[in-house]
């Protein structure tokens, strides 16, 4: 019989078992975090109704979305869109979930959805077509109080010091306070101000000449001194919670939008720090605008000191309305997103990962055939004590057992032979320290509960 | 603007937060216990090429089949079928999956998935097109011992007692029995086996005389001798451990076949015990097909006593070759599936799930606007100590904080006032024992973990 190739579509991130458990770790630390902050879980359906997906987005989206079809639709329908398709993101199905259980649920309704979403992009390396997120948002009915603005660098701060992947900046600006920038230097058109953005977002790439030179010539007509003014409002950062306030103080805000977004953000930085956040894991950064026309008050994003290039882990902000075209009542809500696929991957492309070590901690090796019946019941008893044990099943070499363990990353081999038995003995070999002992069967559990918590280094 | 109506797909279960949180605590319980026997995770991609998930299937899967295809796709492609597919089970994935990694992987091979598959059935009641499946398979290289054949039962036996969905029994037959004795009355031809164990499925709804006419009657044309012999073979169940020896003893096995199967059954049989196994907990029933063209020997099936209507919750067995589509090694395995989305819908039918309570733990209440530093520095010393603690964010009176975390089942309710804070002592109310308390600030975290861990019953 012809085989089949097995290969898996591009545009995916199918692990190897080690990598999986170390991606598992990565989300269970997530999730976690989360619950801490008292968010509950939902899981919405992986397809929604084509027509509830695609309300909002306009066509760039659409290009990108997988649509899915039973065989008995595709032979029917030829025209319109397929009936049902792949979500894109957690923030549609959220809007569909808050507006179809709206009286069932509590508001502030504080929620955590870790997921794969969709989109069906060229492939490229690191780019996905299949991903996790992790998103967390709070909304309110009617109004939601801008305290809970701070507690989003609260959730970030804690889900990235578990992670222990390096320092990194929590991110903040203020939607308000742009707008009333770009209308304090003459931008009050919101289309022209995005086209700032657009231009202001090159500084980067193409240096603050060639922006200066785009925002003063023909296209965009600025004056010299209104130039000079975006580019060094858009380099504002801060290095520390009074230094923020400072510099948030001398901006001079000087019309209404601004002046409330300079005192929101300022509200928010106050907050932050009773939450017990260190200054140094949040600052200001004026440049930070996130999809326009969506947020409204205080925008998020989060870099690795030392990694820059990856760009920001977790990003997010304040929305006005989170279901307008499902419902009419006005739900504001904050939130954020992680993309833990694309994290996990550019982590291990940058060797930022440690080994996780293996979900399995004990390896019953065996001697001798007529001792598995002891071995089984020496590993039920392991496992009874939240031990995660795996019995070698089949006796063989010694040797070969313990290079297994080695490999595979099992911490303890366990032997039990007729010595042992003879003695009420246990012989362990701990692979990490290369050190073997022997300990009474009594005595096993204790032991090597002690070992394994002693190895669960939990950062502070 | 226009209303889009927000809705899911029929065949879905979406869960409100309090339901999704008992829905999580059962995977999580089982996720723990295939880890504790050592199985490793896998997660493989929602969408598989179809060429490669359709390789084994015929026309009644293919006709179950959703199929994704991009908007570009949908476009250009209007022959054959799509290009992708979503995964109907986790098997073939698996078998996908390891006949791509071979090279990479340890053998026998242990893996545990836990991810939702889709099956577009006609939407009724109690039917799923979106579900999750936790499985586990240990596959071997070439060969797999017997022995782990026994394992199986002891994972089940450990997730289902966890789960303390009441009494359960874990039903075993094997493969090559069931060959053998066919054989032995003169049913030699597999087709003939399959449409005799079709017959005697009807036995339930039927009744033996309706099944034995069929069998004697001119379709099958057995002997009434044969025909009685398949009644009473089929209608075996054992009581305990040593009456499933004696009925396997008593079969009189007469051919290779039937002799090794019940040799198969016997060792696995004595191995569930050796893993300490409960003999209240397994049995032979020797009705128990499960799929015929892929199980090859041990079957497994598993009811709750006290529910049978309910049909089996965990069901699987040994088969020859797993990746035989994809790949020339020889790939024996076995393995369970629990197809959780249909268990945990049935338990709620059933009002066999208790209340999961919140997976918050603590409310912060919030009395006074000056205080609110205050409560979120408790509030963060609260999380670090790893208790899920909500924050009320605006002062609001205390008698709808205390209703809003009784009817959202948040266990304690903790009150910083400035009469506390002037005494250096935090005011807590149990809202399950209706207690109210008052302790030191130093001793709240400790206090409420000792409170919170007595009410963690871990079933023994």
């Amino acid at each position: 019989m012809a085989l089949t190739q097995a290969r898996t579509m591009p545009g995916t991130l199918e692990l190897l078992p080690p990598d999986q458990i170390a991606f598992q770790r990565m989300l269970d630390i997530v999730r976690r975090n989360f619950e801490r902050f008292g968010f509950l879980p939902i899981e919405t359906p992986v397809m929604e109704f084509s027509d509830v997906l695609l309300t909002k987005q306009g066509g760039e989206t659409e290009r990108q979305v997988y649509f899915v079809q039973s065989t008995g639709a595709l032979e029917k329908s030829t025209e319109g869109l397929p009936e049902l398709a792949l979500r894109f993101d957690l923030t549609v199905p959220l809007a569909r979930y808050v507006a179809e259980h709206e009286h069932d649920l509590n508001f502030p309704f504080r929620r955590y959805q870790i997921q794969r979403v969709y989109r069906g992009e060229r492939a490229q390396r690191g780019r996905f077509r299949e991903f996790y997120q992790c998103d967390i948002d709070v909304i309110g009915k009617d109004t939601l109080s801008i305290r809970y603005d701070a507690e989003i660098p609260a959730v970030i701060y804690a889900v990235f010091r578990d992670l222990a992947i390096g320092p990194f900046t929590i991110w903040l600006n203020n939607r308000k306070l742009m707008r009333g920038f770009f209308e304090s230097v003459g931008i009050g058109d919101p289309e022209r101000q995005a086209h700032a953005l657009r231009e202001v977002d090159k500084l980067d790439k193409r240096g603050a000449d060639y922006v200066r030179d785009t925002l003063t010539g023909e296209g965009f007509g600025l004056s010299a001194g209104a130039a000079k003014k975006i580019l060094d409002f858009v380099q504002i950062r801060s290095h520390g919670h009074a230094d923020a306030l400072a510099k948030l103080d001398a901006l001079g805000a000087d019309n209404a939008a601004y002046v409330e977004g300079v005192a929101e953000l300022k509200q928010t930085l106050e907050l932050i720090r009773a939450f017990g956040v260190p200054e140094t894991h949040y600052a200001i950064n004026l440049s930070i605008a996130r999809g326009l026309d969506y947020y409204t008050g205080t925008v998020y994003e989060t870099t690795l000191n030392e990694h820059p290039q990856i760009g920001s882990i977790c990003s997010g902000g304040r929305y006005d309305n989170l279901a307008s075209n499902y419902t009419k009542s006005k739900l504001p809500g904050v939130g954020i997103s992680i993309g833990a696929t694309r994290l996990f991957w550019q982590l291990r492309e940058a060797k930022l990962l440690g080994a996780a070590g293996n979900t399995v901690q004990v390896l019953v090796a065996q001697m001798d055939e007529a001792l598995l019946p002891a071995c089984l019941s020496l590993a039920t008893q392991l496992r009874h004590a939240g031990i995660a044990t795996e019995v070698v099943m089949e006796s063989g070499k010694l040797g070969k057992q313990f290079k297994y363990a080695d490999r595979a990353g099992i911490r303890f081999v366990v032997v039990l032979g007729p010595d042992e038995i003879a003695k009420g003995t246990i012989a362990v070999k701990d692979m990490r320290k290369q050190d073997q002992f022997e300990v009474h069967g009594a005595d096993l559990v204790k032991t090597l509960r002690v070992e394994l918590e002693q190895a669960q280094v939990m950062p502070a």
